[in-house]
């Protein structure tokens, strides 16, 4: 602190001025949170019912529907007005409904290996060639060589070994980074590998060769998944985006093409602005689409070095997939309310994004932040408090596509910016977990500093809980995103990365033993404490004096 | 260096003593072998061809047989005499023709799984049930309820996340313990976890009954699995041995009971001695056995919590397998010999084992060690020296059995310490290289103290390059106990762990890309300078003055 305030009566110090006092949590029922959040939580059954039974949640799939009304019963049986609320059009959904791949010749072996979302399906036995081509007139090399084939589509990857751990906390040096505003760019550190890696200024020649040689087959993916396909190919197998040691990221099927005008006009949802590229989710994309398959890097590269060696590989494939409702089909959030008392017609909302990707549980992404917020309100509830605003919860969906539902509901309830609806003015602030499985270690503003001092008293309760981080700085590309474009305060915490990039983000490993169930208790008291604080004091959060879109 | 040392002329510093004078590398040769070793290095295309394109090779498998005739013919084509030495029997071999294994109800999602070595087949869907047995009095209560189930035979296990890398290289401090013997207990130090672990002292009362109960369930699975079979469940499903997030340590199916006298006398192998526990692999078990997969942990996990939320799971496996020969089949050894000059009558040997357990492609565990001893000898041969003694190399079987093929080649051509054969004399050392895809660090002496200032003189070239340390110690697991329990040297390399124990010693993800390629082109210089300097020096290596049985 500055030296002229240690000249300062003692008393000035220890009495703070009002307005920070009117936010000090009352201690009474911090305790009673921790006690019941810490102690009597119900958040791993909860979590474990998600992942393990419902298992994935695909947008658009019966088990995302099914996610839908289990939530919105859970929180009906804990006293909750609860309902689905439709978005959309949304469009087709996608089940896997069988899925198996080997190798079966010369040498036979099991593939670790997931469709992508929304492809097609195919069931057969067929050869593979290595459509090795960074280029059109590599490509072209390919002509008449691809019917009835299983085209390899991507190139080696090379497997470093992991020197590094690939889990791990904030450090306080980090966090008081983080605080100082001294970390370059927004949002959070990326750690523990998972990704490709870009262009550094610090590569080698070699690395910088390779690292150009994967942009340039990174822009061929479209125009060689288009080749195959007019060629006759039945199925591509390619490298899944990143992981090893059968861990795999795999998200959705590229739909194989720029569409032709015409296509276009055939495919497109109606409505939807004209796109120079067309999401396989939003169009019975059939006739463009080929089967993709996403394959573990060791096997992936495996295959392609037998083929190197002159090896004839077959590869045998059972692929049934079936596509859910049609362009129009809809999309639900689920919405829980607890009427507020004095207050009711202001709002308080926590959330989560319950959609998924398809090849894990979706746990950490974002069962996690559903649950969380699930539990912070049961948390409430069961200390027998009696919140003035009205608290909802939002388990959205359509996040992995586009952070679609909350936006949807944002608008439908909120308005925009520049067009507010009535509600506009009675929301006082969203609170977001989508970074995984750590505890809360604080919070983002998103640019908000007048609500600095506030978070930072909410959160001493909790410091010893490792939450102690108030930062101005903006994290993106979850739902709390679809708030702060309305012109709303919207909140993501921050939160340990643990294995996040590494192992869990998107990846078949997304399951419920990545999750660290200590973290996510203290996760959900923390949050039970916000919804608590901001549904309690007299005036709703401050908001920005201008938002610009998307912060 | 001690004070007094500074007092002696230069002349006393600078000439060694005639025995170690004899022993210094030549240094023409010496930079030759690194020139070859490690700019010309034809170890990845060997390496490559042995794993990805033969596979796994299991003992008494074709993958074996066909890894056994290439290494003959590559070494023939150097130009050394080499060919297949049969020793056994050995028994069956096993080899698994198609394997899948998929959750198809409530959900469907495809399992990250292997059958053990040895397994019986079935092909089929049916309903699981978990056989949640510590006892013989719990096991009791599933009679009568699992004629035609699926049997889920391990309990839940945790799996933490990964705080610390799965990878390491030794320190200066842990080589320097190393060479002091300061390390406690003999052997490598375990690294990077991949293990159960032990009891402790310093576990918690929660630790402690965990693993006082995982005991318990281990002490059970013979129990489980005869209980299972004579039930009429038709397969089992448990946790592989270790492993997360679709890395799975997978080794041989277990023989499910004790056999009752008159069993083993129908099925033990003629000769073998009365055995309490028959092994898989010797004996034509199948009315013992029952198909037995191994599980990754997080999808077995999901399987058991989603029985004990009480959803019925169904499970399709299709697991296609045949046995290769019968009980009297026989496996063999590659053999390449280098026939030496004025000293051809006496014997240097280096090797590693060629077979490999059945899930990846046995790349660090060993072609790594095989690869490596073929190319110190490819070295040797590129370079044009004429060595005195005759080189061999052994690529030896049924290692992963019981050390089984280098034992068998000892007792064949060198007798025993208390037997020695003719050649028993002329043997002077044998190097091995089964620590996985490391550098070598330095070598293990096995307690043969008389070799260290000579080991320690032969690295004297490669500091640079990492190879510095000689230790007294013993290590063991492998083939060079063969050689020492004969009473002959033999000796195993110091190697850096890298992720052999996290990730690779027995995984389905003992792959080509785990490999570290310049640390093998490392191992193969240092081995080549090994072989070298052991052919030319005048004398024989020192033998301990008694060697105990086992070291």
């Amino acid at each position: 602190m500055p030296l002229s305030l240690l000249l300062l009566p003692l008393a000035a110090l220890v009495a703070p001025a009002p307005r920070f006092q009117a936010d000090t949590p009352d201690p009474a029922v911090m305790a009673k949170i921790r006690e019941e959040g810490l102690k009597r939580s119900q958040l791993p059954q909860h979590l474990a019912y998600l992942t393990d039974v419902i298992g994935p949640r695909l947008t658009g799939s019966p088990g995302l529907l099914r996610a839908n009304e289990w939530t919105k019963n859970k929180m009906i049986e804990w006293g909750l007005d609860a309902r689905l609320e439709p978005w959309g059009p949304f469009g087709r959904g996608w089940t896997c409904d069988k899925f198996t791949a080997s190798v079966v010749g010369p040498t036979a072996f099991n593939l670790i290996a997931a469709p992508r979302a929304w492809s097609t399906g195919w069931s057969g036995t067929a050869d593979v060639v290595f459509v090795d081509a960074d280029s059109p007139e590599a490509l072209a090399k390919f002509k008449g060589k691809l019917k009835g084939k299983i085209a390899l589509v991507s190139p080696i990857k090379e497997l470093p070994a992991h020197f590094t751990p690939q889990g791990s906390r904030y450090t306080d040096e980090q966090l008081a980074a983080m605080a100082s505003g001294a970390l370059a760019g927004s949002g959070r550190p990326r750690q523990g590998g998972g990704g490709g890696g870009g262009l550094g200024a610090d590569m080698t020649d070699e690395q910088r060769a390779a690292f150009q040689a994967r942009m340039r087959q990174a822009q061929m993916v479209g125009q060689i998944l288009a080749f195959c396909k007019a060629e006759g190919a039945v199925a591509t197998l390619s490298q899944a985006r990143s992981g090893d040691g059968g861990t795999i990221f795999v998200e959705q099927a590229t739909v194989p093409q720029v569409p032709t005008a015409r296509e276009r006009e055939e495919v497109r949802q109606p409505g939807a602005p004209r796109a120079p590229r067309l999401n396989a989710y939003q169009v019975a994309a059939e006739k463009l689409m080929i089967p993709q398959i996403a394959v573990g890097a060791e096997h992936y590269n495996r295959i392609v070095r037998m083929v190197q060696a002159g090896e004839s590989v077959s590869v045998a494939l059972d692929l049934k997939v079936h596509f859910n409702g049609d362009d129009k089909s809809m999309a639900y959030n689920t919405i829980g309310e607890w009427k507020g008392t004095d207050k009711a017609d202001e709002i308080v909302m926590a959330g989560g994004h319950l959609d998924s990707w398809h090849t894990g549980t979706g746990a950490t992404d974002n069962a996690c932040g559903v649950s969380v917020a699930m539990e912070a309100v049961r948390i409430l509830k069961a200390i027998g408090v009696k919140p003035r605003r009205t608290i909802r919860v939002g388990c959205w969906s359509g996040e992995e596509q586009g952070i679609f539902g909350s936006a949807a509901y944002v608008k439908a309830h909120f308005g925009t910016a520049t067009a507010p609806g009535a509600e506009h003015a009675k929301f006082s602030g969203y609170f977001n977990l989508d970074n995984g499985t750590g505890k809360i270690r604080g919070v983002y503003c998103q640019g908000n500093t007048a609500i600095m001092p506030l978070f930072a008293q909410w959160l001493t309760p909790f410091a010893d809980l490792g939450a102690t981080t108030v930062t101005a700085r903006n994290t993106g590309g979850t739902d709390h995103l679809s708030f702060n474009s309305a012109g709303l305060p919207g909140f993501q915490f921050i939160q340990d990365t643990i294995e996040y990039d590494a192992r869990t983000h998107h990846s078949n490993m997304d399951t419920f033993d990545r999750v660290q169930i200590e973290d996510m208790k203290q996760a959900a008291t923390v949050l039970a404490a916000f919804l608590y604080n901001a549904a309690m004091r007299d005036d709703k959060l401050p908001r920005k004096p201008a938002a610009p879109a998307g912060q």
